[in-house]
């Protein structure tokens, strides 16, 4: 017998990889923050032991969601302004809140509120692109929580950083910080076309070829960003990107509306990652993402929840949902984007697109334990067939019991064990009251 | 001091009339089934007192939400077979298996775990439509639950009835027994133009006349349907129920995708209720219902899931999520469909399509205590802004910890009352067993 770090004897397990498949009654050995083994539990049994053992009769385990687009402190946020034509969100409420509010005490709170709905929905790894990523670095380090954290880029002034040479140089400190880092990786994060010029995205893709990290920009979010592209510039915004030399298996281009063919094929071909955002394209009536259309042409989409001021929730079940109905629908077509694929995007997908998979994204041995527990067994579950159906159509992320990262076990049966809960709810609700203060369409009636 | 069933002290209440209000700190009395007050607490503490008064600091009260539209039995269906083609999904999946096991016994169990899962996501009131309606009847009377049970009508013979005569008789000995039930009532359910027949859809509309119950039909679900009915008609099927004479209040009109401008404005001008289920319609591929402009056109749109294998959940609170994002990015606008309408879809507007609006549907003295209370203290809906966004765009089922239905507490911090969950689940996995091993796609991997 040998002795191991925990032990989980589970119903099902889907591991991601290989594809669509569905393992019963299967254990996950996890030691030192690996996988050491997946096998049949009654192997499991006669081979492994361990003090943190746990019988998992109606559970099922699946690799740690990961969240390839958000802007995780922007969750102080949550509903301040809803309902409002994309403009005058922005111009009136999300950018007068921004400069009146971003700080490093800001980003340090709303990223552990928003680790603390991430890991409560079976999140275990983020995307993330905003100011102070110095914060949002230290914040997911605190918590043993996974991330990629931007090195923001914007052509104007902020709290943050005063122009392109600052940004970059704030940026390449903060990478070579958390170089050797088993959590913490850093993603050049350009904000997009429309507010960064072409010089620094020239300097950008020449430092992240040295440094060898991910670039992640928001990329034809909008028809009015591409028409502004061709006023501008002459072209749409992918195909300057395209000039510019920063379409590569490098490049993270998020949401990814209003796509032509040959845009469709010029991605495949040149390798891009497209992080799909469906529930933020819907509600800031953005535009849709062919996704079942890209993942037929090769690419490799992944999901992301975008900030929980355009989502409102930062939750991969209810996007991987999301994504599979509003595929087919887009799509015209009841069996494009099916459950298996919704779940890979939000796992394994997402992984490559971080250039994190040989680390985590699937249940292989050799890999990070970034494990979700899922419980099936409640009524809204019931009967379960297809267990990655019932994971992908018919769960909700208060089912997910357990999370472990690199092996840690951050969430304990519904209970978080690195982040305080009660903290977090009181320093939301002190920003709370200021932020409403400040707002003239925040606190009164709806 | 005057004596009452139920007081509730809530942070907030939204009675949904008079629209877009939110009222805080106020109190509702709840006494012999009824709505008796809703007013300021500090006023409610001096006149009222009651054996079960409830303290609500972080909770609003909503009206009990309305399922316009579900086949609630198909719930023991969920999952068998999800991501395929309409017509396989329906030819070699769903008609085999209802073939093979609809009965008195599959009705009533099914509508038992669909009722417990409504239930416990905040529906207090769902209008149905499937076989042996008498046993979905039973099943809501037994648990205390509103219901409109669809007196089934279809050209082809089930285990339910044989011809049209006795799909008729029997619905209409149905619709007498419950006549003077104050939860029970019926709504003539023809399935759908393409499988209901001139005759009788003539002799249903003489009838809901004569006895005064609403129509509740699918209604332009597909471009398929559209097409059928030109070829075999000549005219789309909305047409052709101009026609028969169906257009009318009394009509619930189920789906409504595809629709033609005058299409629009001729639904307005006859009254008719539509019944929208973005979730269904996204899964199905089945096309884009404009939700937004039936509204602005002056239509009642309703909300509803439709029956948990084309969705595959009944979630009221998840499918006015769907609906206010979906309706946004259909109308090419981030302002339209609001927060505000979505929760009135789900409520009241419901309450009207059934005909129930001055029994429920909104929170206003003399109508029935139907009524929802959501926690909104967790992690996810914080901070609150707003709390209709919040309701709508970050809060999840789970959240949903009491319900009231004629004032009588169906669901007590999270537990049924007049369900027995354990039992639910033991039926629910014994049909799973008997349908897996008839279904070649059901029970194996996905």
């Amino acid at each position: 017998m040998q002795a191991v770090d925990t032990l989980l004897h589970a119903r099902w397990i889907v591991p991601v990889e290989p594809e669509g498949v569905v393992l019963e009654h299967h254990s996950l050995v996890i030691h030192e923050g690996l996988i050491l083994d997946l096998l049949p539990s009654d192997a499991a049994r006669q081979r492994y032991t361990s003090p943190q053992t746990h019988e998992l009769p109606g559970h099922a385990l699946i690799p740690g969601l990961i969240n390839a687009h958000t802007h995780a402190a922007m969750s102080l946020f949550r509903g301040l302004a809803d309902d409002l034509p994309l403009m005058v969100w922005l111009n009136e409420h999300i950018w007068p809140a921004e400069g009146a509010w971003i700080s490093d005490e800001f980003v340090f709170d709303g990223t552990q509120l928003a680790m603390a709905e991430m890991l409560r929905g079976g999140t275990t790894c983020f995307n993330d692109m905003y100011f102070f990523p110095d914060e949002t670095a230290r914040a997911a380090s605190h918590a043993g929580m996974r991330a990629v954290v931007g090195l923001i880029m914007i052509d104007f002034p902020t709290a943050w950083a005063a122009n392109p040479d600052e940004y970059l140089s704030k940026g390449l400190a903060l990478q070579d910080r958390y170089r050797n880092d088993p959590l913490i990786r850093a993603a050049f994060a350009p904000h997009a076309p429309y507010t960064v010029s072409d010089d620094p995205l020239r300097r950008i893709q020449t430092y992240a070829e040295e440094v060898d990290i991910p670039i992640h920009i928001h990329l034809h979010e909008t028809d009015d960003e591409i028409k502004g592209g061709l006023e501008q510039h002459g072209r749409r915004p992918m195909a300057r990107l395209d000039g510019l030399g920063l379409l590569s298996p490098r490049l993270m281009a998020v949401h990814m509306t209003h796509l032509r063919e040959e845009e469709i094929e010029r991605a495949a071909a040149t390798g891009i990652h497209v992080v799909h955002c469906p529930e933020s394209n819907l509600k800031l009536a953005s535009g849709f993402c062919p996704a079942a259309g890209l993942l037929r042409a090769g690419v490799n989409v992944a999901l992301g929840t975008d900030g929980a001021a355009s989502n409102n929730d930062l939750d991969m079940l209810g996007e991987m949902r999301s994504a599979a109905l509003l595929g087919k629908a887009v799509a015209g077509d009841a069996s494009a984007l099916p459950a298996a694929d919704a779940l890979r995007m939000a796992t394994l997908n997402g992984a490559r697109a971080l250039g994190l998979d040989e680390v985590t994204g699937s249940l292989v041995k050799g890999k990070a334990a970034d494990v979700v527990c899922v419980h099936l067994g409640e009524i809204e579950s019931q009967p379960v067939y297809h267990p990655i159906s019932q994971l992908v159509y018919a769960t909700g992320r208060h089912q997910v019991s357990d999370v472990w990262v690199a092996g840690r076990h951050l969430l304990k049966e519904r209970r978080l064990t690195t982040l305080d809960e009660q903290d977090i709810l009181a320093k939301t609700g002190r920003w709370r009251e200021r932020i409403a203060a400040s707002d003239a369409c925040a606190g009164g009636k709806n």
